[in-house]
């Protein structure tokens, strides 16, 4: 028999409790924020921490149609997918590239390794390191100064934002290159000044990404029609020649 | 070529605006929960409104690991999955049956039918009313109970509270059975106050729903060893008797 | 506690035996197209019935990547997801839409109802005839040709092929315009022969449909740099205009 | 305007051409198995390597309802969900541990280190040996020994089958444990004779598994009730006290 072992909730007369507090009480007096945090870092949250994380999260809600996450959840709902199918569909398209560098440097950020190790092990198995460069911006990305800003604001001791900076430093020091903090890289930080467990980037990147991804499934299935294909013409064959002998 | 009409967002001057809003200022000056509103909703919401979109959202995210949304995400990351991936197996694992009468209910409520007539369909068609009902609450869910007692603190108008109270009288009438309200049932009644199309009823339940799926997941891969099965004593089987001629 | 009744396979002494068949002997003797018969239909084919569901299988198998199953996967592998989870991702991309016709073809032709009762209920309820019609064939549909001549090349009777050839002719009956039975009403006529159930309409051209997502998502994965996305210029923004008091 | 490249399938009058062969000479004379064979290793399969890779993917359908991948899809349909979304549910409980060591064992035997390499690396890795070892056969996994037996009386050259032999031994002589060769250190040194590239190992065990799972999901919408749960007796709850001043 499958037993599960869980800290998460358990009922009580009735009533549920999440981490010790009755979801009742949740209801009633609590965010939707507070509720995120309590469940992910497992205690309540004070006041600037809620906002600190909800900078984290409306900084991923939204990146155009063009994002994978986006169109492949408005695909999903073309062929007739239920919305809730599309978002699994959209997740799907999540993932190390898109997504996961908010994971990969909360990860190094967490590491017991010193930055100047960290940057000569992804140097040396060939990786880019996380969390830093960006196609445009070659100085400062002003979506990661943002969070940055914001922490500062907050009054977060910024032990990890530091560790970001190093990692920068380091990576300058090691191949000349000065590549800016992206927001993948302040996203990480932050979420690590919060004590969340690095595991958890791809999931809350998810999370705060979820609401663009609803939004765009649901605009595809209130004003399109079935169903997106690509056409001949985006299509360059390199294949063996078509064999008529064959038909 | 595929092309995309979009509402959502656009890029200006290297910014991204969310239904015309600034990114930069989304994430400096609002909540989460004000982001997946104006995502949602397409517009700002006031204070009220955050509060009420709060309550909902809470109400959703935590079921216990019994529930299969929770145990579907679990036994994804216990295969070796991703986190990210174990979200979108969770995901599928809600439907019509759970989550989905937050958005039965919804679309009764925003119909132009009549409730009698509402009523009328439903029981022809040998269905059930989504958003009334409750296995152990016979008279009064508490947790609805809460949400309406929030709508009306907040000062919402109530034209939908009052709606669905109206399935229930009809329903009563036509049946005989006087059901509670339950929580999908107030719910569908709240968002509908908030002005959401009932088409995103599954998927706001899915976002409300999405921080216990991953704490549930997380907590898996953190504590537990690869991976989930039945045992043999868990299965009846019915079928034909092995044959071991075949073997 | 969680109980399972099942009528598929068991265990005894070791061995598995699915639906009475010794897995043993079945490796050993026969093949794939054997084995999904016998786990889908119940029972073990004959050489005919094997050769019919080849080629229903085979004609789903590939549709080009303009196809949204395959550039969905592609899309997924493209983000950084395991193969595995970019099937996932595809399947997602067929429904209703992609695929979906072959099942509901089957359904009618599996209903107690007359050919003239269901084209007039479709027809009232606004939708479109599922198996007939093609964009460019406007006569015949010379898939669906090759089907049927299949069919009656390996003898089978042929009574859900007629039926579907009549409800061609009713159609024709009631709205003056003659369709050609297209690749999906064949389909759903020879997995009728075969006894299939209508309900695994989907999941059979899924099946047959999955080589071919695996093709494109591995190709993808080894020939392609990540990432899959749109650019603006494949974008139309129709939304409210940018509003620089918010930056 | 994203482009695709394809060596898989063209367009020409009409006809849709699969690595260089018509459709509808495939649909009309080969099998399932063979298209399997042609899209995934590029070209037309012999009679031997037909019969081997139907050994490999048969093997490969059916675990019982115990296995996730069987039980998940299940639950998702469960829930309200349609059966090819409960597909990708189930897809998503196969990974790392469930049908992942197939790819994993197919990725050693296809690298170029030699057998005490890669033994040595992944003792070092503090992991487990792919493809050896089995909690019920001590001394030889018959399912193993089944598909080696085909391989021989079929006359493939055994190099990888070899190989595969090789990597017991040098467990054995590096830790002194003789572990058997399980079914899917059998399947890895299979798929590597007939020429398949290992990273194609995980959607292959993912096809043979498929009609398994369809059989699976399909059962439970035919025969049971919504929906899936567990109840409050499976779950042991190790987290914080309810504290009821939180009501």
């Amino acid at each position: 028999m499958m037993k599960w072992k869980t800290a998460i909730s358990t009922h009580k007369d009735g009533e549920l409790y999440v981490r010790g507090h009755a979801l009742a009480g949740l209801i009633n007096k609590h965010s939707f924020t507070e509720m995120i945090f309590l469940l992910l870092a497992k205690r309540m949250p004070n006041e600037k921490e809620v906002k600190l994380l909800d900078a984290v999260l409306v900084s991923c809600a939204e990146h155009g149609v063009e994002a994978p996450s986006a169109f492949s959840a408005r695909v999903s709902v073309s062929t007739g997918n239920s919305l809730h199918a599309a978002l699994a569909a959209g997740i799907l398209a999540t993932g190390e590239w898109h997504g996961g560098a908010l994971e990969k440097a909360a990860e190094y950020l967490q590491s017991e390794k010193t930055p100047s190790q960290i940057v000569r092990d992804v140097r040396e198995s060939g990786g880019r390191l996380a969390g830093l460069g960006h196609k445009i911006y070659k100085d400062k990305d002003p979506r990661a100064e943002l969070l940055f800003a914001k922490a500062k604001e907050l009054g977060f001791s910024g032990n990890y934002v530091l560790r970001m900076h190093e990692l920068q430093n380091e990576l300058e020091k090691q191949s000349g290159k000065k590549l800016p903090i992206n927001i993948d890289g302040a996203g990480a930080a932050l979420i690590s000044e919060l004590g969340f467990d690095w595991r958890l980037g791809k999931a809350i990147f998810v999370l705060g990404r979820l609401p663009g991804m609803i939004a765009h499934a649901h605009e595809e299935m209130v004003n399109e029609k079935p169903y997106r294909r690509f056409s001949e013409e985006d299509v360059e064959y390199v294949g063996p020649e078509p064999r008529e002998e064959f038909l």
